[in-house]
């Protein structure tokens, strides 16, 4: 049976290869016991941890004094976590507005002082992301969201900052260069490029931590899992497990460089068919536009009924717009062929000549 | 090639048939696509999560007015939300110390006001569940933990308590009948009878919340999990679909009454050894001895080398006691079948005889 074209935004598309893996170890992964029965001070599960671990240095290319964390509570954890660690009593922080969950990031970091928005683009319906904004002289850290999964943004030049950097990079992590040593704080969600739900990851520079002089939860203290080295309490082993296997995927591929070169091809023959059919028009700004969630409607909805059932023939699902943008998305992260791609695209192109 | 006897205090055995089904829904849940990559918001992963949901309430009896809840952070992170959800400010909570998870409970606590100790056997490395103690008029909750893993003690009569009643249940919850009515929360990790790693249940009586006049954040926040039904940000899929199935298995075998029999039959064979081989004896007081982990010490350590070889041959895995009581631990959980206990008791019994 052919496999289905998974679109979907998150969780999402993984390689086959690291799936037949995870499927095997769930049977049996040490001594005739599964993955998920051994104990996680095991020696095969600290393989794991130090493995998955090396694998973010490694194709991050991140130097010494950062912490790589695995940690649970998604990105949606971080949201609070970040103030806590970081955010001084009395204190202020710099957040830059460019969609949903930018938005719930400043909601919980209001909970613990003040909130400065650098720039909103609410008012476009987050379709850009505002450039060439001023920050105030002083404030504890700056926090942006690297790209935005529902508006189909993605920042493509990260702002030059003087002092302490945050990034939510939840859906691009991994899709792309970056220069660490730009940041001080990346966290991402695993679930779109890295693995399953179920933990995120944490890359923090060291020397930022232990400011602020808050009573932090031992839970929600980076340092406690820094100290601890991601085993405080029982990590989740499959989500890490897993994540494992997709960064070793990653590497074989030919690392980064291979893979950001590969989705920009996929971006690109995406939009170039979206720009070129007479149907389509993408909702992003161009110059703003996300390699990772490609959003685009209908010109004409009337046409909706007869796209949906091709698509559904074709076998592609996931392919909604989040209500907020309507439309469609079409989440092509690091794990998606250009094959399903072109299935796509294929579509697209059949519709306009009907 | 026969199984390992799995004798791991947590993460720890599941049933074989969990195991399968998980593996293969791993490759194929749902029309194709694997279970790690379809939407948590998909109707197949709704169906899971309902499920799930809808079993915890069927085996526990759970009436209305609780809530059941699927979050991450294991029970390390409900130590932090007990009191930002339940402690007022300049409130007051009683905690009982039994062990190592009770104190790192009271650890967290003392962070958001004043713990009193109702009772503490430190003194007898924990080897008791103390009883008899006198509460304070007033406090917001009172906090205890049902089984200690570490010590392998277990609360046979639960305290009466006039007030908020709070227990950690992370080792035994599913393994014996509880009157649910006497409790208002009730929070496991997964990963000992539930399930993986990576999800923690929560059983909360729905108006005992809102009262602290706390600003909690919102991933914190009983409330927000309520409203959202677990799935105000991406569930943690894997672990809690492993836990459906987990809790399937127990109710097809017939329920808490059926296991909780199982339960106790495993636990006096063992016991019934340890107590009758002269060259072993057992590290908690008997009334307070735990029926999921079963801790014992040879009597004369140089039989240990022979000990340890023995239960080697017999692919008996995960026997070795915490670092903090030494000897031997046996965890036999749910899902241990009596076999495996027969195998270990025939190693013990052989040794005695040589």
């Amino acid at each position: 049976m052919s496999k289905t074209h998974n679109f979907s935004a998150g969780p999402c598309i993984l390689p086959q290869e690291v799936l037949k893996q995870a499927s095997k170890s769930i049977l049996n992964f040490d001594n005739n016991l599964s993955l998920i029965e051994i104990s996680h001070r095991s020696k095969p599960f600290d393989y794991v941890m130090n493995k998955a671990k090396s694998l973010v240095k490694d194709l991050l290319d991140i130097p010494n004094g950062y912490s790589i964390l695995f940690l649970q509570g998604g990105a949606s954890l971080q949201f609070s976590m970040i103030p806590y660690n970081l955010m001084k009593i009395n204190g202020s922080a710099v957040y830059l507005n460019t969609g949903t969950w930018a938005s719930k990031a400043i909601k919980e970091a209001k909970k613990f002082g003040n909130v400065i928005i650098a720039a909103d683009s609410s008012n476009s319906n987050f379709s850009t992301i505002p450039k060439n904004y001023n920050l105030p002289k002083e404030f504890d850290y700056f926090h942006c969201t690297s790209n935005n999964t529902i508006y189909g943004t993605q920042i493509k030049e990260f702002p030059s900052i003087n002092g302490v950097m945050v990034c939510d990079m939840s859906s691009d992590i991994f899709s792309r260069k970056i220069n660490i040593e730009r940041f001080d704080v990346i966290y991402a969600g695993a679930q779109k490029n890295m693995g399953p739900a179920g933990t995120t990851l944490v890359i923090i520079k060291d020397e930022i931590l232990g400011k602020t002089k808050r009573e932090i939860p031992s839970m929600l203290n980076y340092n406690t899992h820094i100290e601890k080295d991601s085993m405080f309490n029982t990590p989740p082993v499959f989500s890490i497990y897993v994540s494992m296997l997709t960064l070793k995927w990653l590497k074989n591929l030919g690392g980064i460089s291979t893979i950001e070169k590969e989705n920009q091809n996929k971006a690109d023959l995406l939009y170039n068919e979206i720009d070129n059919n007479s149907l389509f028009e993408g909702t992003a700004t161009k110059e703003d536009r996300s390699n990772m969630n490609v959003c685009f409607k209908l010109v004409d909805k009337s046409k909706e009924t007869d796209f949906n059932n091709m698509c559904e023939k074709a076998k592609i699902s996931g392919l909604k717009g989040h209500r907020s943008v309507g439309g469609y998305r079409a989440s092509i992260y690091n794990a998606m062929p250009i094959d399903s791609i072109k299935v796509l695209i294929d579509v697209m192109h059949k519709l306009e000549n009907n």
